[in-house]
């Protein structure tokens, strides 16, 4: 038992030190929505909080309440996942006893986590089994339901950087349901109540039908984010301060999103991601890695603008303009007049400009008008009137 | 009344060879949602179970049940509609009697449905008013809402083939509503209660205005179906088993839809349909007879993509390319190269292809790449990278 | 006391006669959620009757209980806002005293409110803090959620014109929020909330983040009119009876929308406007005055056909098409034959028409058909197909 927070430290050093032990990659306790018919069917894991290259401390508190309530540790796995019990909650509040008072708001967060669980009236018709201890120790293809979800939130809350983790096999591990908004549902559960729901009037409303929940249902947005449509943006997304997804014919994917303040009234598709100060038009289509980019994931640079029903298969730079309706591929042929070419050498130094660039060529060119001549039909480049923050080193 | 399966046999020979008796193309009983001002208004109907050219026992059982309750049944008419009654719950139980205790799971729905109706509790608010039993025997016009709804479903099932029923003048069977979810409310009890509900609070949360409900507000999805968004899939489209629509610009008719796992991330308009293994890109518009297509309706071949905010007013052939931002329109004039002349020929033996083509002309036509050239603007057809199936027949 | 109609008309003489007296320009009772942390921030205003430039005699009624009730006020402010008392209902009921037989249905609206308000039950948890009633004197920039919501409503209720209003720094009067369908959440409240929500199975499904709501938690729209998918249509926005808005790319924001029946499937921007009969095809895009427009509002003609996926960045004639595809900027060099200037002069007289014409020149020319010419990239402009009503004072 730690009776002070010196008594806690020397208690995180202690398990630190030992074998078996080792620092998770992230970790969290999640509350999980099971199947309807199949209770070992993981639907949805929501987790209160989560902890990402972080907080080691608690780790190797919840790791020793789990060893001393009789679980077998094994930290070479690249993931563990387990169910709580009193024993382990028990543990953990000896622990962190020194913490709990001062464990409010912002501070000890995974301290207040243990503090609610212990506390949940018995009322509730929640039990142990609707819990998990989740840890992850290596970046490897995610093995439950739990550590996916984990990784999604370390990508929806920002502690992990866009395109860094591992979600190969991700879509494997998750089970399609019925959601009636953030709470899922067994579609073979749906299937054999099907009649009595419908002629008894309590055929539930489903909103959607997939693998994945939205952004929303787990993620408290900056004061200045705005999501107009639930809909819009994936669990899994990331969305930097200030962003705002409109409900046009706007959506953000898993794995994608912007990395500042961008108006997003287009699709940012799986893997791509957008600078900050930059406007993804109405209908402006940013293709993911799937279709149409080569296989290399798009990267829209800052204060650049795709114009309204425009369509980007290959990265830009910053503050370039894309005009509406344009279409930039990788295999485009782009035409720049001589004086197109002179002034973006000049801010772009180094950089190989010529009077016929493929849409490929154009990565990290910055401040770049794409057009098409609509007496010609030419696509073309030419300098933008965007300014152009040239970087200092290379000058 | 049957007292074994070989009477059930016999009751039903006996009532078909009956001269007023006819099989119905279509045939179910729904639990109908009324009218909150004029409860003779059906807003929707919800039918637990549909048949279609199917189950012809059933349906003699439910037409002599409806007979013995005292309604008059007159099979030359295109459809019937008539309310439940204990008589006709009691009669068919009767003869549905040696099906009874095997009526679980996937057997004997119908029965099931007949079961579960006897069986509600009394405290449930729900009265004979709020059921129907509908027939169709011809395919005609529909006149009711029910046979209109008998027929959507009929479509989204999968149980009728897109474009095969007569749905003119469905619109005019359905009523305007306000929607809470999968519940519809009349626009006037709205504006009669809007003072008390708004000052309340308890102003209902309205998620849509419209004659029609969402798919999944009635039918369950393959499993792995997924709808992202339940408003991108209006009753009566129709998804084949492994179709995935996404949430940002995409859009599923009724009488619209897919004959295989698609993709969809653009719009099918009413009366349009993708074969299997396509993908409709990120925008990607597919037009009704309504709008750009001479009233044809448009459908797109196996394996073939639709790129991002491309536009198709014309029927596309198998594993076709349409690049991303490229309209083909009926009339829009198609550059070919001699060699793409060529080429196409011997993957479309009989097909005549020339220099240059309408959009219209490329009917049945596979592997063809549609382009704009990017340095003069020219709408040009190539062979596509994707492989062709050649028809076994024509060779 | 008012006992006679008689007395009342000599009650709202009387206070209009006052020299503290003005009529509002606009004025109604508001039930306002407010913050679950900070009671005083309002997060939404829900009008059940709203007066634009009418009722003068109950703004008197109003403004006169509030004065008697012990308010201060000052018709010179641009607006005012004051909590209602039992002073104020008391004063109210008995000035309305003569209509409240008739108060029904679409009579005496605000008389219906009072009595509404007085006949709440006490255990509805509602108090006098609940509501609000506000007055606009000046279209000046407001300076209350209460008065941003006022004028939204009289541009969604079409009791005002589009563009006719100040809306400057309205967005910095709402309060960014999370939202439950109709029900605004502080984002601040979920942050502190959010471990025990999660923990306990009822963190709230959080339908958007946004500082508006959408048209239809406020406005019930006229019989024929069809609104999909709520997200699609932000309050501010207006919408002509028999207009369809689809749920596939559409979109119509704040201070935009349609003056007759439109079919509506792409976005129609803040300030742009859509004239009767006309269709925005699905994907289209008009552009705001914040992007590609040079800062004009978009005004589209009537009977006018704006194709998928094209792009509207300038004003467009009556009995116009614009192609599937084709993108109009205010810039963009449109080509026509001599042919066609001479049919586009005949139907408008006056009009300045030339072989090479700007986007930005199209303004007020009528039935005019904009094509890319698929075999060079040039984008022309015709005469369309459309039938065009010559204007009679020009002949």
């Amino acid at each position: 038992m730690a009776f002070t927070k010196d008594d806690f430290k020397e208690l995180v050093s202690n398990i630190q030190s030992q074998a078996w032990y080792k620092n998770p990659i992230g970790f969290g306790i999640a509350k999980v929505d099971r199947g309807q018919l199949n209770p070992d069917k993981i639907l949805q894991a929501t987790y209160p909080v989560i902890n990402w290259e972080e907080n080691y401390g608690s780790a190797a508190i919840f790791l020793n309440a789990l060893k001393e309530a009789g679980e077998e540790i094994d930290t070479s796995k690249s993931e563990l996942v387990f169910k709580i019990s009193d024993k382990f909650l028990t543990s953990c509040i000896e622990s962190f006893r020194p913490y709990i008072p001062e464990a409010k708001g912002n501070e000890h967060k995974n301290v207040q986590v243990i503090s609610t669980l212990a506390s949940l009236p018995i009322d509730s018709g929640l039990t142990a089994d609707d819990y998990r201890v989740v840890f992850i120790f290596e970046d490897a293809n995610p093995l439950s339901a739990e550590s996916v979800y984990l990784k999604l939130y370390a990508l929806s809350t920002g502690k992990a950087a866009l395109r860094s983790l591992n979600l190969n096999g991700a879509f494997g591990q998750l089970h399609n349901s019925a959601w009636v908004g953030n709470k899922p549902i067994e579609l073979e559960w749906l299937r054999e109540n099907e009649i009595t729901l419908k002629l008894s009037g309590k055929y539930p409303s489903i909103t959607k039908v997939d693998k994945f929940p939205q952004f929303l249902d787990h993620v408290i947005p900056a004061d200045n984010t705005r999501i107009l449509d639930t809909n819009k943006v994936r669990m899994g997304a990331q969305l930097a301060a200030g962003t705002t997804v409109m409900p046009g014919a706007a959506y953000v994917n898993f794995n994608a999103g912007t990395e500042g303040a961008v108006m997003v009234e287009g699709r940012i598709s799986s893997s791509a991601k957008v600078g900050a100060g930059s406007d993804v038009g109405g209908g402006a289509s940013i293709l993911g890695v799937l279709s149409g980019t080569d296989g290399v994931p798009v990267t829209i640079g800052d204060n650049t603008l795709l114009g309204a029903n425009s369509c980007t298969g290959t990265s830009i730079g910053d503050s370039c303009i894309l005009d509406a309706g344009v279409t930039i591929l990788p295999g485009t042929k782009i035409t720049l007049s001589e004086k197109a070419v002179e002034q973006l050498k000049e801010i772009n130094p180094g950089k190989e400009i010529s009077t016929v660039m493929k849409g490929m060529d154009f990565l990290g060119v910055n401040g770049v008008h794409f057009r098409v001549n609509s007496q010609n039909g030419q696509t073309v480049a030419m300098r933008s009137t965007r300014e152009v923050k040239l970087n200092a080193d290379l000058h």
